[in-house]
Order: structure tokens, then sequence, then C-alpha cells
């Protein structure tokens, strides 16, 4: 995920943010059971919301985040915040998912680390964090809980469930499972399952945070540390991935920070990408839970959408009752176009209504977070259709 | 660099390998100044030859190897040697480089770590392991060690300098700083400067391997261990971006390993794809040195094959004076076609004889290592234009 986004002038919020916004906590007392056979007895979901429910609450869109999002989706907590929420370029009053007609739920879903119940949390049955003892997740976990903030908003049926990445991967999960519950299913760079080059890179990130030795069979809060220099590898690996070639090119070329080329230089020479790699990394490994990392990279590389039919996608799909907007970035190589094409033939074969845009885009699958304007143009016109369809049935 | 070369039978030696062959060392007591302002003062080089040098000593083939190569590019240790050399499917009778009519010569570069001095070898000045005090290295410094190697040999002129990768980056050298004793240079799967993202992986590499606590700022050897799980790191890394995501969905798809998907299980499904990479890390990382690992990638990153020549690759390669051939590998990401076609145009402009051919094969940077039909094809029409050169000059 990028961290590029402008930040904004501290004097003033911009016109077209949602303005200052602020996350509260559900708590559940109902025990929730998991797909791996083991269940939650409780739990918390921190969640922010952007617009308002009209009175049919048929304006409802949920939001599904990514392997390194949470529930902070747009505007600012304070009117010191430096940096909006992540999709700040697409929720907003008249951006594509507009405030001005839709209300927006943004959670952070279940074993995250950013004040939803998950592996740093405290365990109530020992009183101390879960670590490497908290569940393994599937996305149908995600969606199950997501159901449970609906019912507590008395919604019946989202007007749109959204997702870019693994967030995409959720929202197909609802549209086979919860057919009657959306009407619309928005699937951004994703997949309908990862390939064998996903998984290898998934499992480098793993393997570097399982080996460093802070990492203590993941039980570091109770050592008091936290595998630093494994969770700054692990992004290192997502930031060079997540980019395409061309876009670092661009970025940084050969630029160099320190040093210079002359003969009798040692290795002085340090490029740019080098130290932004490497202070993209640190920043991470102190805001993200290894274990949460671990667990959310298990659910990528385990999702298979067609798994339980037979297989076969086509089958999978004709569940579905919704109709789909997919989209992708020509440069992104971990979700790459040809992935969304597969969800997309799948979907024509199952005769359901699908608009597919394939978006020219030089920044690899963060593209999904840019201002790129034919994707912004796209979006926003789908999302004027999802808008008349709810006006309409009022 | 693969390891699924198919060994051979134990009982006998396929007919069209050089054979048995025995890797030697060369001692050199005069000092060596390097590219870095320091100079050797004595070191060891271990090399392999293939195939007889003639008379005029004019049929003599430069091998420079890449990053994870070494001396041994052919043949096999004894009869009981399960693997052979790395370029088996290159050298050796009735193959491209064929040892029938050339004299090959595979030396294992100065600071390596495979029997030619490197940081694991002892600093003669501390009686100690040199470790990160080892000097740094470039390209022309692996062609200076060359080249005393061929006065030895008492070699003017070489037939071919041959490279793939970072191999492809010393040949390039050679043929700008020595023109008259190069009359071809065949670059394969190379480029004249590595991309922001080549670099970006090469320092996540060199970042797994100097976090890993076992490091020790380098001085690993002093304190009897190695920085295994970073080694392991590192070289998983290369092995996923050396290879295609179509050659690894072919190799692996999302074979299990072991587990099953059935509701009700924990994380214990395993990927082919993760056990494969566990064990090539592990193998790796108890046979190749760190410090090499890093002083390689340090090599790659710096060289800018027209940095001294106005950052002009056409005014660089108006020095050259031999025939070129390179070569490229349509699924190759790390080292793409555009960066040969890049290599081409400017030798074009440059108006130097130059054949290109582009290879559609599935496997990535590796391809340059395997036996794809019109990859050995291509090479062996060149190489006999090549011999042909040497018959009629005797």
């Amino acid at each position: 995920m990028t961290d590029d986004y402008a930040p904004h002038r501290s004097d003033e919020l911009p016109p077209d943010s949602v303005g200052i916004v602020e996350p509260r906590t559900q708590h559940f007392s109902d025990s929730l059971t998991l797909a791996c056979g083991r269940s939650l007895d409780e739990y918390d979901i921190v969640y922010e919301t952007y617009g308002e429910l009209n009175a049919a609450k048929s304006n409802a869109i949920l939001i599904c985040h990514a392997l390194s999002g949470h529930h902070h989706a747009a505007g600012y907590h304070s009117a010191d915040d430096k940096k909006p929420g992540w999709w700040e370029v697409c929720i907003g009053p008249g951006k594509p998912i507009d405030t001005n007609h839709f209300f927006v739920l943004s959670i952070n879903n279940l074993g995250g680390c950013h004040g939803s119940t998950g592996p740093a949390s405290i365990n109530p049955a020992t009183g101390k964090p879960w670590g490497p003892d908290f569940p393994a997740l599937r996305c149908r976990d995600w969606v199950a809980s997501q159901r449970r903030m609906m019912a507590l908003f008395g919604i019946e049926q989202w007007a749109a469930v959204i997702g870019g990445s693994l967030g995409g991967m959720q929202a197909m999960r609802w549209a086979l499972e919860h057919p009657d519950e959306v009407r619309h299913c928005i699937v951004i760079a994703s997949a309908m399952r990862l390939t064998a080059q996903n998984i290898a890179f998934n499992e480098i990130a793993r393997q570097a945070i399982t080996s460093d030795p802070e990492f203590h069979g993941g039980r570091y809060l109770e050592h008091e540390t936290i595998p630093k220099s494994g969770l700054a590898l692990a992004r290192m690996v997502g930031h060079v991935t997540y980019l395409s070639e061309d876009g670092m090119g661009e970025k940084f070329g050969r630029e160099i920070k320190s040093g210079n080329f002359q003969i009798g230089q040692d290795d002085k020479v340090e490029f740019q990408v080098e130290s932004y790699l490497r202070y993209q990394g640190d920043v991470f490994s102190r805001s993200f839970d290894a274990n949460t990392y671990l667990l959310m990279t298990k659910a990528l590389d385990y999702f298979d959408l067609a798994r339980e039919y037979n297989d076969d996608p086509v089958e999978a799909f004709q569940h579905a009752k919704c109709g789909f907007l997919v989209m992708s970035f020509t440069s992104d190589w971990r979700f790459a176009p040809s992935r969304s094409r597969e969800i997309v033939d799948a979907l024509v074969a199952a005769r359901k209504p699908v608009c597919y845009a394939e978006i020219e885009a030089n920044f690899g699958h963060d593209a999904f977070l840019l201002p790129i304007e034919r994707y912004l143009k796209t979006f926003s016109a789908y999302m004027l259709r999802v808008k008349e369809e709810v006006n309409r049935a009022l």
C-alpha cells in the first residue's frame, strides 16, 4: 500500500474529503464459529462509517480491505492528521464511492492489528496475547463477521460490496455465499486464487518473519519484543512486487542517495531505491503485527473461489445474483489482468452481468490506490448506476 | 541457477560430456590493483579447462560466470558425481561450445567461494578470514584477473568471451577494455545496467543476510557460525524472481505437499512451491558464502556499461572491435528482452556486427541454463562461424 498520497495543508481539510472521522469499536459476545472449526467466544471489531444510511437502508456499501489495510479508508482522524485514509482517492463527496449518496462501512478485519481482535489481542482464556494461538482465518470468516456488522445496522442488502486484492476475494465470497444480500460486487486487482509465484512471494515474507530470532514462535509480545527485521523484509518484498518495474524506474531510476562512482571508492554508493525500501520496511515493522501478516497471507494463499464448486468457477458464479464490475491494471504483475479476465470469462459463461475495465497504469498492484483518471471515471460511472438503482427503488 | 539438470546414470558418463574434469588452482603473487583503489598482494584462482588449446592458441573461449556460478561449468568431478557442471547443456563435444574444436577456460571469479580467493579466505595480514574486509570488486577487476589467466596460457586473443547475466556484463567489459583481445562477445540474458527493480531485489537479499543475527557484521566465520537463514532467504528471493510466473505455474501449480483443505483444519496445508523454496534455500545456505553473495550483488548493482563513456552506450560500444551475439528469453523479467534490445540498438548505432535472438522460453532468467532447442541451435550456429574463422586463420 503506498504512502504517497499528498498530505493536505494542515489549516484546512480538502473539500472532497469526508473530513474528520472517528473509529468506533463494536463488541460481539456471541461466539463465532470459524472455517477452521474453532470459534471465538467474543471479539471486537473496529470500524468507520462515512455518509448517511437512508431510511430504506438501501444505500449501504461495504469496503473490504487488503493485506495491510484497515478500517480507516477515508477522511482524517484530526485536523492535524497528515495523511487521510488509504482509499481517500475513491471515497468521499463527488468521488466514485460518493458519500453524498452512499453510506459506507469500513471495518478492520478480524485478525487484524488496528483495533479489531487479532493475534496481538489478549486471549481471555490465558490473560496473555493470543499470538500464534489465534485461530486461522479464511475469507469466509471475514464475510461472516462483516455480516454481523450488517445486521447491527439493520441492513438487509448491500448496494455494493467492494474490495481490491484480498478485498476483492471477500467481495466475491459475499456474492457466492449470500447472493440475496449483495446487489453489486466490485472486484479490483484481484484473482480467483493465487498463482504459485504469488504463494512463493508470500512464503518468502513468512520465512523472513518466522526466521527472525525475535519471533519466538509467535510469542514475541510475551518476550516484550517484535520480529522487526523480519517484518521489515516481508514488507520490502511486498513493496517491490506490488510496484511495477517501470513504476520503480520512473520513481527511482538509478538515482544515487549517497556516495559516488569515483574509482577509489569502496561500496559507498547507495541508490535511492535502497534507502526508500529500508525506510518503508522500518516504518511498517513498527506499525503492523507480524502474526497478523502471517494470518492474512495464509488467507490469501488458501483462497480458492471454486474449490467447493467442483473447481469450476462457472458453477461457482452461477450462485451469484448481483451485478459485477471487475477492474485490473496493465502493470500489475502480482494480480495481473489475466487473473481478472479469468473472473470475467467465468461470469460471462455463467451468464452474469459483468463490466470489465483493464486500466492502463504504471504502478503495479498499488495502482488501485492511486488517482488514475480512467480508473476513477469507470468506477464513478458504475457507481452512478448503483446510485440510480437505489433511488429508483425508493 | 537451476538444480534440475538430469543426473547421469552412475555407470557411465554421457558421451556428449567432457567427462571427468579436475579443477586446478593458480596462485598469483603479483599485486592486483582493484577498481576500488585497494589491491590484493596475492590470491588464488581456481579454474577448469575443457578441450585442447591449438598450437596457434587461437581457439580459446573464456566463460564468465553469474552471481551464484563458479569454475565447474562442464563435466563431472568423478564417475560417481551425480551432477555435471552448471553449463553442461552448452559445453561439450558437439554442443554449442564444442570442445572438439575449442579450448574452454572457466574460472571461479575472484571474491568467489569455490576455491578462488574471496571473503572466506584467510587474510594474510591478520591470519583470520577476510570477511567484510575483503575489497569491493567490480566487473573490471574480474576482467583484469581473467586477463592474467589468459597471459598464463599465452593466449593473445579470445576466440570468444561468453557469459550469461553477470557473466554477460564481464563479456561486454572485455569487449570495451581490451578490444584487440576479443574476436567475439556473446552476451546472454544480460543488461547494460540494472533497473531500480533489480537493485531493489538485490537489496532485499542483502538485507536478509545482514539482518540475520548470525551475520555478526560479516565476521560470522570468526564466530564459527553462518547467517544461514538470511542466506536461505536471499536465495529464495533469487529463485522466485529468476523463474517466470508461468514456469512456476507449470512446475508447481497449487499442488499440495501435505495437509488438505477440509473445513476444520487449521493452517496445515503446505503447497509444493513452499517446501521446494525452503529446500533450495537450505541447500544454498550451506554451500555459498554470505559475504561473496553481498560482493557479487554489489558488483551487479554498480555495473553501468556506459558510465565512463558519457553515459552513452553508442560511444561505449564504438571501442569494441569484435562481433556480438546477444540472446534473451521472453519470460525473463529480471533481465528482460528489452534490456538486451538496448544492447543491440546501441551496437547497431555504433555500426558493430551483431546478431540478436530473442528465444521463446518459459523459465525466466534460468532459461539460459536449460536445453531450449532454438537457444542451442542459434548458439551452435554462431559458434560454427567462430570455429570457421579460427580454422581459416590457421
